[in-house]
């Protein structure tokens, strides 16, 4: 049996909610479905079905480790890795990665955002139960590929050549955020998915591809490489992550290394990063309107998203396509076409 | 000297500045205007300039005695009269009348709402001053009518007809709200007063008009003549005030009585009784948007009434000729245009 490593990433900052998320609680802290769960919850709830807790891990930053005690109690505290200082995805996953090749040089590392939203749970498990297969035999740098419904220009693509195997396609090319047109030709072509940012290999694989393209990153990790998980790790990380640089894994590995390779999912995924977004999963009312609308009266108004406390009394009429959200601290009354610009007006920075 | 009581009508019940104002808080007890005082508050120091306290009076339901007692400490509390029941404001003044009388049966009594707004409060007390002179030394009953500043179909009116002297006019007819077009003409004509509940009187005198106009009234609260003011009064209050009927004191005699009079007087009133009529005198920014906006951010955003909750952060964007009202326990979001509905719309009946 492959020794599986799921590795959560939690520490993000995001405040692309505001005001229901904030940089003291990003969005995977919060329930932006109105389940009761929040996407930190919901991401590990779905690993739980196949994967024991003792070999799930959250990476996250400091600040953020009570709230993953608070929302994980039955996690080891153990397996809450820390990054102390705030450099992006490639020295938090080289990091984590150098603890779990401590740990078992075999193990294979599934690494996934905790903020994204996945409807199709059976075929995103199974997709990754294709892809760790694939990287325990092999030098592999897997991602997983979604399989593109709309032409989106809020993603970034993969392109992908040849089959490698039934499953498995070989990455070409990452590509930017594409304008309309552009978006629709990849669409079109069928030669590209949609980057969702899950990642699956060996931890020794990711490991030599980070010595060969991020040597900086690796050097720091591997003159620690005796302290892993013993009592003077932290003190280690503490003096020496922050001089890692400020870099994403996609940028100081995946799109350098030729062995990258992806997986077609189609397992309903959403990353949930704009309003928008989250309102085309939500489920609606016969006027279009989405949110928490149970003591929400809303007269003349249509395909609103509507987020308010479960306590508060709601009276709102002749609005449409906007989005409303009230928190204990905060009130937004906003165009849903123009959320790009909400981050600007709230002087989010 | 003449002695003079104010009697402060302070028991309605209204909830038409919802959801600021509530039955369990309504209108007079709250800041509608953002002066960090409440209208209740404001109408006692207006009358704190000229009148000593001991002869402020106020006239409640018990839901609200201790609202009364909170926001005027230094009132004697023998000084708040209690209706024991809802029954209009013609058992309620009776029963105060009465009260006043046992106290002092020389007095003037001057009877005024409490959630009303007076923007020239010289002129005010100069009014009720010559309305007090003129009642003391006759059998009169006196209102003060507001010189209309436009055809106001909000509003009651009073048609003058002779003058009794330089300021005081004999009241010919009382008026409902007009239409449109009545309202455009009762203006044109000259003859014609807002009606602003506000009335002067000797306590003799309109003891003596309820003998003859409402005397099932009367007969209530002459019954209990020699307990006014004494341990057994609270007793027989409570036993006999509701079966008082349900009427305004408008309706029991001052459209019968042929010995009302009215003072001309322009004292920058509004009855503040629509969110419309309270933006019209609040401070606007440049765009016409009024309310407390030091932590607002209004974006394309025009004359709007924007009232929330101090420490909360608000931004508002695409929204013209709106109410936005935001309490701990609700948020209204309506057009201007239709706040007839709100009450409607909230289930508030």
């Amino acid at each position: 049996m492959i020794k599986t490593k799921i590795l959560i990433m939690a520490g993000g900052v995001g405040s692309r909610f505001w005001p229901q998320s904030t940089e003291q609680r990003p969005k995977q802290f919060i329930d932006v479905l109105g389940v009761g769960k929040s996407l930190l919850q919901m991401t590990v709830e779905r690993f739980v079905r196949e994967y024991s807790l003792e070999d799930i891990y959250i990476l996250t930053n400091r600040c953020y480790f009570e709230l993953v005690e608070e929302q994980l109690p039955q996690l080891p505290s153990s397996n809450i890795f820390i990054e102390p200082s705030r450099n992006n995805t490639a020295p938090c996953i080289a990091y984590a990665s150098f603890k779990i090749f401590a740990e078992d040089r075999d193990s294979v590392m599934v690494v996934v955002p905790s903020d994204h939203l996945i409807l199709k749970e059976e075929e995103y498990l199974d997709s990754v139960k294709a892809a760790i297969n694939f990287a325990f035999t092999r030098e592999a740098i897997l991602t997983l590929g979604i399989t593109p419904t709309r032409p989106e220009t809020g993603y970034g693509y993969i392109r992908y050549s040849s089959s490698m195997s039934e499953e498995v396609l070989k990455v070409n090319e990452f590509l930017e955020k594409p304008k309309l047109e552009l978006a629709k030709a990849y669409l079109a072509s069928g030669k590209y998915l949609w980057n969702a940012g899950m990642f699956i290999w060996r931890s020794s694989t990711i490991i030599e591809a980070l010595k060969i393209h991020a040597p900086d990153i690796y050097e720091i990790f591997s003159a620690g490489a005796g302290l892993y998980n013993s009592e003077d790790e932290k003190e280690y990380i503490n003096l020496n992550y922050e001089k890692c640089p400020n870099i994403s894994i996609d940028y100081a590995v995946l799109e350098k290394a030729d062995n990258v390779y992806t997986i077609k999912a189609d397992i309903g995924w959403s990353d949930l990063g704009t309003w928008g977004s989250l309102s085309q999963v939500l489920p609606k009312d016969a006027n279009g309107n989405a949110g928490n609308l149970s003591n929400v009266i809303l007269v003349d108004s249509r395909d609103n998203l509507v987020r308010v406390q479960d306590n508060k009394k709601v009276l709102v009429r002749g609005l449409n396509d906007y989005i409303v959200v009230d928190t204990s601290y905060a009130l937004l009354i906003y165009p849903k076409k123009h959320e790009q610009e909400i981050r600007v007006h709230a002087n989010l920075g």
